[in-house]
């Protein structure tokens, strides 16, 4: 029986991108050999990695001004890839400070010798409240303000972004393409895979052009332009998260209708579960509703014992992933693209049923 | 039917190892979930990373001296952590310049700020043999001496080490574990997964502790002290890359029977070949037998159009990578260590019957 996945990443995919992976899974395209057997220079492998650069840009509706890269290293590497590669030593970049993740990716522009300023911090609220960020805080000399749009750790979400001068930098790892991100303002944008658009190992980076500096002297593996100029295939791309990439972009097209339908459909599920929490007697959400994710749902009873007892009468119900994250505690359910409305009808029944029981 | 593949890498992997894949694809221990779906921080997947580490450790005969960590980004991402964590700015590092990957690795080196040496290099043979390198030849306070073990693009092979005080870093990313590797005058060994322990996307770097500087000003994600303390889960590791790992690593010991077992085979399989080309009137190897590699046969008629239309006689017989690296020409066969003897013979016939034909 097929568990119910509510894990924070790697977390579910699609049941017809896992059968479509064993349809293949011995000979790719009629190569005889498994694509993961394949070299990365076969005509097999760049038509694939070209296809999925492609349906990132027609996915997110970037155009030329756009550069799009697949690399590897997670959206880790790229808090030292985006100060090294849109800035210079000494230069002022701008962060808001939204927990654990803008921590990491401000931590690393400070090691690269930055002029890092945080602009905007939730510390105040323990990062249950994104702080308010306006034009007034930036300073035109600043090389971009970076944001992590969705906060899994505590559960928070950018429904828009802040409208001023400066560029934006969005890590958009967890909830990338689960609704129409306006990029309007934004420079750069990047994510790791494992939440809405594949397997850990593969990171997607969107970039405008105009903002990568010359910065040459520097490494060349780290640099944008070595990845650019060789199509995502400088050295060996991870061939095979790039195909379950691939895969996730064609049912996201084929089989959910796009990202407008997406983003109603994450809209319906997180409702579902924030409403399912609010009306709970013994759970509440810690996180204020208009920055509550609509992809990390946080909840607790209050007591550690009592959540450590939902997580096993989960467990029990085939529902897994629900622990919050270590840094944390309480309870988190994920509600990736690839989690189902009936998954999360699941788990809002056994909500009631845990609520009426203890 | 399955083709007979002898690509450079990505390239073949054991069948047993796919069947596997299959039979776990939908539910991995149980878990209900696929190993793709499962977060890196659930149990199951703590002990995968810990039971991969443990394997190498076990197979390269590694003892508490040395560290292993599972990262990203392939050798390539090595040729710059390597200098930066095993050497400090301005610190003199050798290296030996045996052709086209030895050379990416120098360039990195240098744009890390390190006073390189190529203290030998192959170039004056076009790097079809490898340079003599002895205990003279190094300077004592070098840091260490980089040597690329096995050279894919030219078809050379280290099949001993130089004898010196100062330490060797081995890329090995393409002879891993394909032989018993003396590793006692070793500082580190890494090697990228996709030619004989994996899949692209996983790189294995293996250090000797007391070696590591302290170089704690540098990106904390560059750092190999991040990726040891975190038990290589610093941020998610690829983990289908990691799980194929310890499904090649399960089958190299209990199908083949271990590295001696591999490095008898890999030696009969590599004696077959370069006997078919040496005594067939059309086909010449470049390599002085002393150099060959057992990894990569490079062989060529001496005749771009011939060489083509024997990558052509191949296609229609399921033999497929036979095409010489881009910057080369000619035909190369990679006989990694899931080529199988039956592979070697087939590609053996094929060409008998096109000396004989054309």
């Amino acid at each position: 029986m097929k568990a119910h996945n509510f894990y924070a990443g790697p977390g579910a995919l699609p049941r017809s991108v896992l059968q479509k992976i064993e349809s293949d899974l011995f000979s790719y395209k009629n190569s005889g050999v498994s694509v993961m057997e394949l070299s990365h220079r076969s005509s097999e492998i760049v038509e694939l990695i070209d296809e999925t650069v492609e349906g990132f840009k027609r996915l997110l509706g970037l155009d030329e001004a756009w550069e799009v890269m697949l690399l590897q290293g997670g959206g880790t590497m790229q808090f030292l890839m985006v100060p090294m590669n849109l800035s210079q030593a000494g230069d002022l970049i701008e962060y808001a400070d939204t927990g654990y993740w803008s921590q990491k990716a401000i931590n690393e522009a400070k090691l690269c010798k930055r002029q890092v300023k945080v602009i905007a911090s939730g510390a105040d609220d323990n990062y249950y409240k994104l702080p308010i960020i306006d034009s007034t805080m930036t300073n035109e000399s600043a090389r971009y303000l970076h944001l992590c749009t969705n906060n899994t750790v505590v559960g928070t979400q950018f429904h828009d972004f802040p409208d001023m001068a400066t560029p934006l930098v969005l890590d958009a790892s967890s909830d990338i393409l689960s609704y129409r991100m306006n990029l309007d303002k934004v420079a750069c944008i990047y994510a790791h895979a494992q939440k809405n658009v594949g397997l850990a190992g593969m990171t997607f980076v969107a970039v405008r052009k105009k903002y990568i500096m010359d910065n040459s002297e520097m490494s060349q593996f780290l640099q944008y332009r070595t990845h650019i100029e060789s199509k995502s295939n400088y050295h060996t791309p991870p061939v095979f998260s790039i195909y379950v990439a691939n895969l996730m972009q064609k049912w996201l097209e084929s089989e959910i209708g796009g990202v407008t339908a997406m983003e109603a459909l994450n809209n319906e599920k997180a409702k579902l579960l924030y409403d399912a929490i609010d009306s709970a007697k013994k759970f509440r959400c810690p996180v204020p509703v208009k920055n509550r994710s609509k992809m990390n749902v946080l909840f607790t009873t209050g007591c550690e014992e009592r959540d450590n007892k939902f997580v096993a009468f989960c467990k029990e119900k085939k529902i897994i992933g629900i622990a919050g994250h270590r840094s944390q505690k309480g309870l988190r359910a994920s509600l990736y693209n690839a989690v189902t409305l009936e998954n999360v009808k699941v788990l809002t029944e056994v909500i009631s049923q845990f609520d009426a029981q203890h």
